[in-house]
């Protein structure tokens, strides 16, 4: 909790933040000695984080030399893993997309497998933009199950045979940093900092096969004491005890809520369902026994996330996931329960919205995730320190 | 989110946090320059919050000067204000108690009788230890009802008739800095600080008349988009529709697992009991419907928490309030219910306890919330340039 201020990753963050622009600048701000800023600047520099060039505005003598973000011999990725899909975003230090692909890739073919697949299409994506792989500095993974963040070792994931406590980034080796999360905090990451940057306290909750929810507070993932924070598919709601669950409980969310449970019951009412997708098809058809299912469902996922309003108490709820393109109908459900059960001051200013990032928010979250670790002062310090 | 480092309140805060006790741990820490770290340290010691001592360990030379916090010259306090009682703590700038008192105090008697009795209160207890009241630097005061914590002003609190919107800072007048907030976020911050100091995540659930809950995220406390954070006491637990609340909706957990509704159940089975001291009271005594209901209140709070474990995943569940005192029923209640319902993951190592700081908790949370506020780097600075 003390601070170090003055760190070679203090500096980068006031240039990468616009604050600095200059060495006076970063004097002024920092309150370092001249030839400390000479230091953590050439470090910067020498290790290709920051570069300095002559043009500027002249202030009359000889014009300073300006500090900025070396974008070229940089490159990020973030990778979203689903059941079925996979997708990669190439990005600059800056977060800017600068090539990305998707294709099919069922998750439980294993580890092995569907990293060989991640790798090459890394490859294909440097090519693409002509960047060498020594490029590709960090890399952010989503994928669908819990993770143990330190380590990005899935921990007991039921849609990833193959998977447990599997060491996801010693699969890469050594020369990148790979950063392993469940897909819904990167959901919840992407979606926050491309739509609702200015948010303090913001909940992603993907509706699709399953039910989750990422958390953003004071504008960072919270991830609670294991990691398994979000993790709202299992609460239960009231009048469904006949409903099992996977996990072994019975009338949990998603298994009265989820795209799975909803297709399977639009199945017992003779209908073709085996999917979330089927469900989404079926609404937008408008068949209305699909209609109704879909409506009753946003309304139990409002009866959990009114609680949750009055325990976290957050200024937007976004939902994602694949359900959430019947959005009127979802949301209708949603929004119906939480203004009704929960406090007025927790509803006063909260927005209920659908996600605006939309399929792409886990592969752009993921990118997001590698980009601001690389870039925290204690990462930074250890490049430089190294 | 730029950071500024090398102020006057991140040299404080390396004093204060014991990193630094010379100037020369200063430069090392910080990289400043010597002529900042003097100006940084002499403004410190100007406005009389370090001091600087000539004892010290000799290094061969000329023994180095200590910097330490400058105790003697500052006062703050921690006020509690219950329904119907007043606790006050004085405290030195490092958190110790100097002296405390507690009285009576109906809160219903409105703003300016109550804050007239804790303004004589803080001026018995200055004289009590010998300092002024100019040296009463910032005052804490948690209230039993939701507070806009920006303002200090309470919002619709339902039990204190009088306070709605009253600016309480407003009171004590400009000398010294007031903070208003909820009495279970101060309790959640005492507990913290006092007997979990290195937990990341915990909760405290206060067990009272009513059921409210403070947030500890991160070691800080969360309060929410609105500052409405914690109000668990009007989540809904199912099978009680019949149970109506204050609030206008039914099934809210207060409506029936608080002092107040065990007490109402115990009445209508024919005995006397009027409020939460009272079911206490038939508890210790053995009678077994009490218990029966303590034990049940237990298992429905627990309902609740078993959600809010699962989407928040705390280490710590801290029970206090009044009901807290016939501990093991209603503990053996809630953590039956968190452990059958909560995922594995999230209970694995999660601990529900019983709060430890008792009935100081919250005047010590509030004195600490006055404290950590004042040296604050931004108070800090804005002292220091003042």
């Amino acid at each position: 909790m003390t601070p170090q201020p003055g760190s070679a990753g203090d500096v980068l963050t006031l240039i990468s933040a616009g604050s600095a622009t200059t060495r006076s600048d970063l004097a002024r701000l920092t309150g370092l000695a001249r030839s400390t800023i000479s230091q953590r600047v050439d470090a910067l520099i020498e290790r290709g984080l920051v570069e300095e060039t002559e043009s500027g505005e002249s202030t009359g003598g000889r014009p300073p030399r300006q500090l900025r973000l070396h974008t070229e011999d940089h490159a990020f990725a973030g990778v979203d893993l689903g059941a079925t899909h996979c997708r990669v975003a190439l990005m600059d230090i800056s977060g800017n997309v600068l090539a990305e692909c998707e294709d099919g890739l069922l998750i439980g073919e294993g580890p092995e497998q569907v990293l060989a697949h991640v790798s090459q299409r890394l490859d294909h994506l440097l090519d693409q933009v002509g960047r060498p792989r020594v490029a590709l500095r960090a890399v952010g993974i989503g994928v669908p199950g819990p993770v143990e963040f330190a380590t990005g070792r899935p921990n007991n994931p039921p849609i990833m045979p193959g998977w447990n406590d599997y060491p996801i980034p010693e699969y890469f080796g050594g020369g990148v940093e790979v950063l392993v999360d469940n897909d819904v905090n990167v959901m919840a990451l992407g979606e926050h900092r491309n739509a609702f940057p200015g948010t303090s306290h913001l909940l992603f909750v993907k509706v699709g096969t399953g039910i989750g929810c990422g958390i953003m507070a004071e504008g960072k993932l919270h991830r609670g004491a294991q990691g398994s924070a979000g993790d709202i598919g299992h609460i239960r709601v009231s009048g469904h005890e006949d409903a099992g669950c996977r996990c072994g409980n019975s009338a949990c969310l998603e298994a009265v809520a989820g795209g799975a449970a909803i297709a399977r019951r639009l199945t017992e009412l003779g209908l073709a369902a085996e999917s979330g997708a089927d469900v989404v098809a079926l609404v937008q058809s408008g068949n209305t026994q699909a209609l109704r299912l879909v409506r009753e469902a946003g309304r139990l996922i409002g009866e959990v996330l009114a609680s949750l309003v009055n325990f976290f108490n957050p200024e937007v709820i976004v939902i994602g996931g694949a359900l959430s393109r019947v959005h009127e109908h979802l949301l209708a459900g949603i929004r119906e329960t939480v203004y009704r059960r929960s406090l007025p001051l927790a509803t006063h200013h909260l927005s209920i919205t659908r996600s605006r990032t939309g399929i792409n928010a886990a592969a752009l979250g993921a990118g997001i995730l590698a980009i601001e670790h690389y870039l925290s002062p204690d990462n930074i310090n250890r490049i430089v320190n190294a």
